[in-house]
């Protein structure tokens, strides 16, 4: 273990990473670098500066990446209308990418010959981690404490603080949860606790960004979302920044009761786990750019997106974000969001997030064909005879062959 | 046209097809039998016999096909999760296929030598209800008034039914809808009248089977769906056939304003057109089927059925099925849903059907691995390091080899 | 019939399209503007001038569009590896989009109407032509004559010939063949005659462009093909423009008795025909561009190539080359060849065209790790018990609950 | 490692296993049940039994297992033309499944509560072998020597012996080869030495199923292959076993050079490595199931085979055979072939497998609508007009609205 010199740590300034910063020192004898990033989990970043330098830290990396994250990582993931088995909007998945590629930068700049996460065994956040860290550095180390230490449990842990000084206080707030939990602008995620256990019904109290659609007012808000190539550009046509954006619709969907999650979904390490996920700004998100593309997009290439979707979704939960195979998917993607330009307005109430209404000058409904009244000719009704004659023939000749239906 | 000798007409007994019954016999100078199901639409069929009677028609079918419809059709379709474009829940096309199935039987039990439907030539219906007929019988003759006769406005039918003496107001009701509506046990739609601009908002008052969130109960209704091989066998316990599970459904969603939906879709017949649809039951029986899937599925057939499930939905959309594609997929999708059994419990408020928990014998979710404490060995994190280093392998080698990543 | 005012016909000098500008002459009353294009079919295009000329067509297009014909058609389409139904290389179907675009130009420049063509209506051609032709100018007519004369059989042709004095002699050879035949750079297909009978064996005499690999040379031919961006740019060391490399592939194949094919194939129409093609280049081709992404594509895109290629493949042989579904599979597809190059090393013989070697700048393929010598620590066995322990996790779970493997 | 008690292993006879033997009872202190099968690797497997009991074993399994290999591995693999990465017909990869099976069988059995193989930590086998267990018998131990000894080399394997006194020369004819080589009836596979440089021509001499096509016979070899269900039943009408087949078509192909090939593949490992395969009578056979699939499957359902193809294929090469994936896939492809019937001959020569006849009872080819003759009123060609017109009209609304197409 004497060969790593320097190891990059996302730190974020909490009890189990403090930890970390202090075992790399011991264990492996190198020089800790910290990396802090706000991704918007809603909590200050700039304190982690403190408490890096009390645990002996002389490179701290504190930065703001919450633009970068929405607009170089949400929204292209947006564009695919991306679920994760049916109902998972990603939230943790999409955080992991920019993090390991920040983390590999900082080890390019300060000459680190390693990285570290506070990630355990068992989950996808690890593996989001290092594949990452991998693609960007094929030769760098790879520290994961979790994976090795045998501070297994709460007890270890508070001894390994008292025994090195660090304060435990400062995580006070976090400590007192009995879940698990991870946010940033897209999503916040509880696991744990209670939750083990899929009958039992997640608390009330647990949900921190959204009020329950019970306590929602009792009146609609509407809004309008306004896209460019597939992007939401303004809202209620005030112009914003990709986070601005998110930060917005996350207020109002929250206020709304919308966007809370319940579900078992399966890891990529190869065991079912129960989470809880509060997705305000992106279930909004989600259901509008759905209705913009049902306007202008073609219909083979929306086909084709949503056959493409899942592999895509499940790419990114494995953690494949920086590899070919989602390069390859986001160029298919991306080549059909050219069109996608528009307004979506919806109605936001107690948990529903509706659309009721789109419009795009891109638009390629076309009333005078669609209309149940007279058309004037733009469609010949006639057609539709050999239309469906021809896409029968198949099945004709197989029927007139004596082939069975069923 | 003087070759068909006896035509089965899918008839409402509305006014629309109570025409094409006088149509066909002066057009085709043929017998007509009528055939009228219940299919859970909401109206009596019962009154669609003196109607044929007075038109006319000596072999009259009236029948009650719910159960047949959603034990054979709809609960197929829901195994596979089935949406079309991402949200519609394909209640129209999937009625088709049943009423082309008894059409064709029809017409050998009474030697017939043609159909008939009442759908236009611009909608999906006309490409069902026939593909479903050539398939079944190949050299069955398709008489598809709306795309022959000249009777293009509502003007000229009134002007046809007063020429013949055709009573027009058996369907006032009906009549006075600005709205193309189509109904049956999985839901009801809305096309035409304001519709046709996808901007304007649908009017609440055109709403039928449904309350508005607004005007559901201000107290959540719990309920327990029991699960077996994928289908809702029984409903807080009671035991319920197929039909009756989704009546009880639709009542529980519609009270409590579940199911609306308003989107734009793309027609086989190559246009998009605006549709709005309620689908109370439909609804919840999706979640609730994700969420039993979600304990009681493996990961990988889960993943393969969300990348099938387009395709599968585009085929019944299309009206193929009865084909070869529909039959292989269902193979896929049935072989699945052996083991999908348990009890998911829902939680239904103003619009909202949510899970909140689910259980089963099945469940392949174990918590002793999935715990976040002491899993007593359970699960060796230090497996994960291998799993990432070889899942790496490929990114590194091509990251060592100078590959780009972006 | 009387609106069509000029219309562009594709021209191939012989003796079917050449009634056919007479045709149209007299059925529109139309003027009729002639396009022929050299897409190395094998005769010269030059005599069709004077033959329109003797019809009495004024405007007269004659073009060489062998270099863009393989460049920006054959080119793309071979970076997918497509292959139709397993077997076809899609001769027929990827010339026809070329067609049609300079149709679509052409009636542009010259102010025309309508365009048309000489495919009946029961082939892929008409669809390939029309769905090209709607797609780039959406209010074009097409009047596709062999769906709407009364010229059904060589007799009747030939009668009409007589009558307006349209000399038959000029297509004398083509005349002789009982097949119909098509042919284009990539290359020649037969269809028709003793062919109609799936089971009786092609006659060696009908083979054009091949020897039998009976008859070819009893020592083989080597040659070594150099990849750019998935194109082939050089063969042994010659650079080549993209036409040039198929016009000597072809003859290298076409001397070793390469690239024959005999197969069923499923039309879009809705009925299988039978067809035999001969694509001695083409097939050398397909397979060194899988040689050279062997080394120089990551797995996991070479796979979801894989898996995108029949629906690629389906969508040029439907006709859809014109469209949003064929763009966003191109740009996938693109994506993944910006690292395909190197050289790939064939023997070609008597019917075989085999990879014996394949090296690149670009390659993934790393000797240092495959090895079964020594290794030098590149590779750590023991990661592979992780990696499998974990990727076995979901199965042994599964079986743990006793869920069945059969 | 005392808590092994007994091992079955998957046992060859020849020099690695032997040795594994004695390293097993060492190591582990237990008793090890040597399993030893014939599925058509062309070597005794009798002897087998001498070398076990010489080196102590008690209970020895020695099973012909040849009918069973091919009817319930490699037969279903065919049935949906089963090829990894273009070119790889998955000779070694369908062989494991059923080893695992056996192994765990065995297991239970005896008694055993762990198995082993001599597969390394490189390669694929190990995969399938160790998933294939796991599937089966959830807590069973595995041990892989290979990942675990420190005999990396031939030298210390030779010492190895020589200390324990394994007799050396009962492998001699194997040792001499330069190549790994893996045999059953479906192929011989040889990989190592000088194929570790891509660029490099294998030998001739390596070559041991089939001659060259050199070497092969001046004239044609005719065979008919008559199916049942997807599968071969007789060859020139003579009934046989699946493995009779198989080994039939083996000397029929080989006799004339049929079946070599020389890839470079994706491990599921993460590398690259090249191999050399022959299957001389799996090439046959992949060439004519698409032949008899032609007349007898509908378009639709053969394109979706087509789509998951790869995906099956990368199921099976990554050791995912007994999965429920593998299940679901192979239900759906199973579906496909109730009709796929009738008989297809072939030609042979000198490397070419080339179908030039087909014909079935089941056939859905029909001759009187294809026909290029007159077709008395089958088809109708007009209903092509409305066929193209309808699918081109998404296309001709977004051009109208403006779209580009390019």
């Amino acid at each position: 273990m004497s060969d790593v010199k320097k190891v990059v740590l996302a730190y974020s300034g909490g009890l189990d990473t403090s930890v970390i910063v202090k075992w790399l020192q011991e264990t492996y004898n190198c020089e800790v670098v910290t990396f802090t990033a706000d991704i918007g989990q809603g909590e200050e970043v700039e304190p982690a500066r403190t408490k890096a330098q009390a645990l002996g830290v002389k490179e701290i990396y504190i930065e703001d990446l919450r633009e970068e994250f929405v607009r170089d990582y949400v929204y292209p993931m947006f564009r695919a209308n991306t679920i994760y088995e049916g109902e998972y909007l990603l939230g943790t998945s999409i955080a992991r990418p920019l993090i390991a590629k920040r983390l590999i930068e900082i080890a390019n700049e300060t000459g680190a010959d390693a990285i570290s996460h506070g990630a355990t065994g068992k989950g996808n956040d690890q593996v989001r981690f290092e594949l990452g860290g991998y693609a960007l550095k094929p030769g760098v180390k790879v520290i994961a404490p979790w994976r090795e230490w045998d501070l297994t449990s709460r007890e270890k842990l508070m001894a390994y603080c008292e025994e090195h000084k660090i304060p435990v206080d400062f995580s006070s707030k976090k400590k007192k949860s009995p879940y698990s939990m991870d946010a940033n602008l897209l999503h916040i995620s509880y696991e744990g606790g209670i939750l083990e256990d899929p009958w039992a019904e997640a608390e009330d109290d647990m949900w921190r960004w959204s009020v329950s659609p019970e306590a929602a007012p009792d009146q609609p808000t509407y809004v309008e979302l306004t896209f460019e190539k597939g992007d939401i550009v303004a809202i209620d046509g005030e112009p914003l920044k990709a986070h601005e954006v998110l930060e917005k619709l996350n207020k109002l969907g929250g206020d709304n009761g919308i966007g809370r999650l319940d579900i078992v979904e399966n890891r990529y390490v190869g065991m079912k786990s129960r989470g809880c996920y509060e997705t305000p700004g992106g279930t909004i998100m989600l259901r509008a750019h759905r209705a913009i593309e049902s306007l202008t997009l073609d219909r083979e290439e929306a086909h084709l997106k949503d056959q493409l979707m899942p592999k895509y979704a499940e790419v990114i939960y494995n953690g494949y974000w920086w590899s070919p195979e989602r390069r390859m998917l986001q160029a298919a993607i991306d080549e059909t969001q050219k069109n996608v330009a528009g307004v979506v307005r919806m109605k936001l109430y107690k948990g529903n997030a509706t659309v009721v209404g789109r419009k795009s000058d891109e638009s390629l409904f076309d009333e005078s064909i669609a209309t149940f009244e007279d058309d004037a000719g733009a469609y010949n009704q006639k057609d539709a005879e050999g239309f469906i004659k021809l896409n029968a023939l198949r099945l004709r000749i197989a029927a007139g062959k004596g082939r069975k239906q069923s």
